[in-house]
């Protein structure tokens, strides 16, 4: 059975301090679905998008395997457009504008194909159409969920609601502890698991990210990028790596857990090194699992004894 | 030969959100020898104290097989006193008082026996004196060494001496990025390196720290502890596990200093877990080694091939 991905697509305007692109392909199942697409298939993609949207975006995740019948092309309306600028450290940005268009009336249909999908991400969109995509689903054997500081601060109710029918949260430390309301990351953790999700993804930027169950702690190092051209997409492309090992090798272990985080890691770095999803459009297998190996030596230590 | 450490020693008045003690043994020598002394012997530290400092804290020192011949006390001095208040995430600090008394006269003045010592541990002083030291001594084998933001914005010239004399530079992310003048902290690694040291270690705290040599890095996790109570000392015990454990073992290759980085990080873990100096006052070997599995379990994960 194959794997569900539902979220936005978008048409990104990006400034950073060395470059500007204007209307390139961004979204979360975009990236989720590129970084996915390197481990396995079938993979189906669920969005809206208007009739503004190029041809070649779709042709180009069409190219990697990607299933795009459940993507929704609104006749007369106009894509998701996102404009955000990055700072000098890249650390922080600005939204510039949200225009959400026909994103604003997304309806999740699940196409009747889709709906044994065995594995399904769900993006970040406001969390009732997460539930509304969970109850389409007959049965799916693992969710793996993202969502945003938006809606843990006005759609609580409805994201607690979603986190009971996750097995994975994946989240970036500061909605950790937004979500917890504790400022210490184990503890924060330790909240966030009892809402639901069997594994926590804590994720940290450049000081790498947690993979938490009920007993055990998996800490991985950030890859040591000099150069990084643009930010947008990193934890997306992590998402997609992460779920796409794993539907590859049907392995849940916490073991094999630990290798999708690494995958993951992997994809975030690739991602980032260019602008928009051409990181992550071009790669290998081979180039992907070097990375992963790099990875490994990064954190490598011996005993003494 | 032995390990010299020369540093500061205090008495420190700390609250944290938890619990507050007044007159604590603190100072950088006190940490940093304290940690060191669970993996090897002789080691001499030189500094100064009032003629108010407890004797029962020197003894406590000695009974660690310190070695406290050049501790100068001042005759009708007052010893240096610290107070300082953490915030309730305990990231953040305000400084509540710095009355340097005898330290601001300190002249650290290295007794004929300790000047063939081969391994040094310059703690944070001004770097004018860390120069005296390495001034007195006969051709040190391995020189670490310790700075702050206050140096590197006030002395910056004396500092970048210092650093021509060392092998190891040990300094946090905002000192890193301080001294290089660049945000991504890579980058910033390889400017350092240009200065002098052979190798750099950037202590990023609840994120862990990282080595860097000319062409290879190494990225240690953090040690995942639920309750701080006071993060006081954190980097100076750092600093000692790190050179004491190469003290012990004289192997300088890098797979070694990346074990020490992890000897490092689990002294500076037992330091935070109690007010001042106590949490790494009682440790023992087994438990030292112990926390050394502990993160490796950590941050280990294997190849799927």
């Amino acid at each position: 059975m194959g794997l569900l991905i539902v979220g936005s697509i978008a048409l990104d305007s990006v400034e950073t301090p060395f470059d500007k692109v204007e209307n390139a392909l961004g979204g979360s199942t975009t990236y989720i679905s590129l970084a996915s697409s390197y481990f396995t298939y079938p993979i189906h993609i669920v969005g809206v998008v208007g009739e503004d949207f190029p041809a070649e975006y779709i042709e180009m995740l069409e190219n990697h395997e990607i299933d795009t019948e459940g993507l929704q092309i609104i006749p007369g309306g106009k894509t998701f457009r996102w404009g955000g600028r990055y700072h000098y450290d890249l650390n922080v940005r600005d939204t510039l504008f949200t225009d959400l268009n026909v994103f604003e009336n997304f309806d999740p249909i699940i196409p009747e194909k889709s709906k044994k999908n065995s594995f399904v991400l769900l993006g970040n969109i406001v969390p009732s159409l997460q539930n509304k995509v969970l109850d389409q689903l007959e049965n799916p054997k693992f969710v793996v969920c993202d969502t945003m500081n938006l809606w843990i601060e006005t759609t609580k109710d409805d994201l607690l609601d979603v986190l009971k029918r996750v097995d994975v949260l994946i989240i970036n430390d500061s909605e950790a502890r937004l979500l917890s309301n504790e400022p210490n990351l184990i503890k924060a953790a330790k909240i966030i698991q009892t809402l639901g999700p069997k594994y926590l993804i804590i994720k940290k930027g450049e000081h790498g990210a947690l993979l938490f169950n009920d007993t055990t702690i998996f800490s991985a190092p950030a890859y040591p990028l000099e150069n990084i051209y643009d930010p947008t997409g990193a934890g997306d492309s992590f998402a997609g790596g992460f779920i796409g090992y794993l539907h590859q090798t049907r392995d849940l272990s916490f073991e094999n857990l630990k290798r999708a985080v690494i995958y993951g890691s992997a994809l975030a770095s690739f991602c980032v090194e260019q602008f928009s999803t051409k990181g992550i459009e071009y790669l290998d297998k081979l180039q992907i699992h070097d990375r992963f190996l790099e990875f490994r030596e990064l954190s490598r230590f011996d005993d003494d004894e």
